[in-house]
């Protein structure tokens, strides 16, 4: 199986300073979407590389002599790096403004140092000489935070340390009775995946940063992987998880449900780093898929699909991945992928009189005969929409390239060109509106600056209630008003999704993009039981800050 | 269909002060059952009736004529009821120590008046002059707790109210692309199901205590019901919640599902009353079922009968209702149920090689296709294990007897004995040991009091990853230490529950009666964390003292 050797490959090397993953394995665009993007949005003629690394900027490390040695002592001293590449691999994450910023030179906020611990009682050592010596600490997974998650932010302290849990890689035990995995917080996603598939199972979690991203990550932002329609959110997978703090550990989850009060494990769940650092998390897995598919639908338009997902959602026989793209984002994806014919694949889909048709890609794993009935039961749903069946190809072409997002930005970054993504969920009622709204917003925000936009959206996560939706949106970069740009679109966007009735993130976390719509998610008083836990645990507030709490940093 | 006509007839009287329901309605112990019992635990001949209405003692009301005004000017005069019965209906849930100090014609502590708002502004209205005057606060639904939920606890308070939701009983709205359903919080169980019916919708949600309970309370208790193993916890099933708090109003859930930091939805969720008053729940619903099926089989062990569970849920084919009774439970449910046949039953199961053996219930409803499919499927789970097949008739005698089992306590307890019931959940891997271990804790603990004990336990709500455990113990009244023998079984049972890493409760809640054992649940630094949130909430601590949160009132 194809799908399976690649979910269970890590990456040789280390991810890039200035982009994503080696860029080695970075795939080019294709000439056909080349076309089409310059046709839309403008040339693609700059070149805009990022520095050579002996450019990159990156202050002296504030870090005092004592301090250093107290950390030094807790995890030994090999485990303390505060080299120039070390502090710029953790000068943040690989949000467009973090790449932006590293590309132009700028890691000025590095940290001082990184810390790497190798256990739990590491963890809460390292923690209590921050709070002695007034450090900041940023808990660092697999850096893959597109939404400032990992930023060097300070929030007053005179030094900060960003908390590499890459030691901390290990499968502790697994419960095959139970269905339960234990890791530590540190382990990537295909070194997990490839551990579970050795003893016959699956976490069945692969969102778009996989290859790079870690346990401990998926759960304290509350990921979503490509495949939750079927195997469910992390957060819904989560059995237990013990984090360390700067008041002593809290663990929860004793039992798969509980009525014992508030859900106090779905507080740690998504806490992103400000409420302790994830140091263990007990997982739900399924036994290892005996076969994948995936096959594609045409439909003949947004809408339709969206009442088709919502049928197949709510008639108990949604696959495991099922993924909508709107209009614009299907006439890209035939652009770029291989072996669709772009061109010829829209005059066939018109020729059948689907328009410009949207593309539906489902997916289905697990034991073949299980597969083979959910097939059968979606083809009865299937049935009643005005559905063209495109068969497996484009479902390949899909699962083929569905990791390498994050490196055609790079490409398209190198060639002046902004891209980037946000998504959010609401109940089917709202959908359509907050479709439109967020393209509108997008749309008029880059019309702005004059770097009129491609906006791409698809549904790639199913409710019984609703469903997400993922924008990806790439025009010229404003020469110079970079980070404006982006700003404005941002903001023009999460504005749009607040008053639509969204929630601001579904799946990307909140960090440091989406901190100012905090109070619109859950209210000020929300906020404030928030900012009260926050106080509680990590009192001095060393604890990764300036992220998801709106407030004092 | 015998059985959808039963879930939406809401019973025509209010509960009775000493007991369950309408003793009109109570069902008798049936003959066989009784010389059981007798030969288990001893005669059953003591007759202990409770007080008489007029002899129940009750303080006289401690609310001053300001506040009382004050109260009246918010909900209206004709809300607020200090009439000697409505405060004894108030003063407590329906907890086995709850009807013995109410029996024995103890409500002293009854509140001072109770209080009936008609809205979210009249609730947050009330808690404004509740904060003013000093007056506690406990929200009352149906007042079903079977842990002391609404205790009137004063927490150093003068004056107490009971918050009765019962005229905010209405459905508020419907999305039916969205499968939403927004209710107030006290309309009842059979009336909210009546309501969807008639739309074509059901919540699928039938805990024992369904007749009286209400969706506020099945919310702020992470209510359980019967068919949650396929229609999913309350709290699975919670999309929204608007509360009411001293500090302002908390509204949680603007999507399906999101990743903006920990989950405040779920805070509020199981927050019994200490967090603010639910004013308003928006539900998932389902279509209302075509058919439903209840069928029954034999195993030959509660262990083997705990692996067959294992894999039907494992295996995705669980049934909606799902319950394995042990060797002990089956034996008293063949006796009590009519139709069954007690000894001829237990002796076919011997001939056929069963031993004792256990009954296994399995509940199916919807779609008559997807019904049968899954029957099906179900099936050939059932023919890897060692089963007898009994058909639908003990099914039908156990959906028959559903909600009997707080009428035959009453029916008990007027004969001198003790009646409770507690519940636990933990992993598939933990299940036999923890089952063992509370059984001997309850053994042994009603032995110490002279009193033996029939120990009977259930499993009734799978999970991929383990089990609920629900026990219940009848034994005679030790005479003149009533609530003693009660405390000592409830306290041995617990211990027994910590220890062996069950949950304090699965469905029952927190309350007064789990409350000293939140700090084994969820840690110190947990319990910090919800003290810290109800601090913010209710900076005052007038909303429901002496629940859930351990220390200070």
């Amino acid at each position: 199986m194809h799908q399976s050797s690649t979910l269970i490959t890590p990456p040789t090397r280390p991810m890039v300073w200035h982009g994503w993953g080696d860029p080695a394995q970075r795939p080019g665009l294709s000439r056909r979407a080349e076309g089409y993007l310059a046709a839309e949005i403008g040339p693609l003629d700059r070149h805009t590389p990022p520095v050579a690394l002996d450019d990159v900027r990156v202050g002296d490390s504030a870090l005092t002599g004592a301090a250093r040695a107290a950390l030094a002592e807790v995890v030994g001293e090999a485990h303390v790096a505060d080299d120039r590449l070390t502090r710029i691999e953790h000068a943040g994450g690989k949000s467009y403004p973090d790449l932006l910023r590293r590309r132009l030179g700028d890691a000025v906020a590095a940290p001082d140092a990184v810390v790497l611990p190798g256990s739990h009682d590491e963890v809460a050592a390292v923690l209590q000489v921050a709070v002695r010596e007034g450090i900041a600490v940023v808990p660092f997974g697999g850096g893959t935070s597109v939404v400032g998650g990992v930023e060097p932010e300070r929030g007053g302290f005179h030094a900060l340390i960003a908390l590499d849990l890459a030691r901390m890689d290990r499968l502790v035990s697994l419960d095959e009775d139970s269905l339960l995995a234990t890791f530590e917080p540190g382990i990537r996603g295909p070194v997990a995946e490839a551990e579970l598939r050795r003893r016959g199972y699956t976490l069945g979690h692969f969102p778009q940063s996989y290859a790079y991203a870690s346990i401990g990550g998926y759960v304290a932002t509350r990921s979503a992987g490509q495949a939750s329609t079927g195997h469910g959110r992390i957060d819904e997978n989560v059995h237990a998880v013990r984090l360390a703090t700067p008041a002593g550990d809290l663990a929860f989850g004793r039992s798969p449900a509980t009525a014992a009060g508030p859900d106090l494990r779905g507080v740690a769940v998504g806490s992103e780093g400000l409420l302790g650092v994830i140091t263990e998390a007990t997982l739900r897995v399924a036994h290892a898929p005996e076969v994948e598919v995936h096959e594609a639908v045409a439909v003949r338009s947004f809408a339709e699909g969206s009442a088709l997902l919502r049928d197949l959602i709510q008639s108990g026989v949604a696959p495991d991945v099922c993924r909508l793209s709107d209009e614009d984002e299907t006439r890209v994806f035939a652009q770029q992928s291989e072996g669709l014919k772009g061109r010829a694949f829209r005059g066939w889909l018109r020729l059948r009189g689907y328009g410009d048709g949207c593309l539906v890609i489902l997916g289905w794993d697990g034991p073949a005969d299980r597969v083979a009935l959910r097939r059968s039961l979606a083809r009865r749903v299937l049935a009643g929409h005005d559905v063209l069946r495109l068969g497996t190809r484009p479902g390949d072409a899909w699962a083929h390239g569905r990791f390498n997002g994050p490196y055609l930005r790079d490409e398209l970054m190198d060639r002046g060109i902004m891209v980037e993504t946000l998504e959010t969920a609401t109940t089917w009622t709202r959908q359509a509106e907050l479709h439109a709204a967020v393209r509108r917003a997008l749309s008029d925000a880059l019309a702005d600056h004059g770097t009129p936009a491609v906006v791409l959206c698809h549904v790639s996560h199913l409710y019984e209630a609703g469903c997400s939706l993922y924008f990806t949106w790439i025009c010229r970069q404003a020469v110079g008003a970079e980070l404006e740009q982006w700003r404005d679109a941002k903001t023009a966007a999460c504005r749009a999704i607040v008053e639509a009735g969204g929630t601001i993130t579904h799946h990307h976390a909140v960090g440091t993009d989406h901190r100012p719509y905090m109070a619109d998610e859950v209210g000020d008083l929300g906020v404030a039981l928030l900012r009260a836990m926050k106080d509680v645990v990590d009192p001095t507030g060393v604890l990764n800050p300036g992220k998801l709490i709106p407030g004092p940093p």
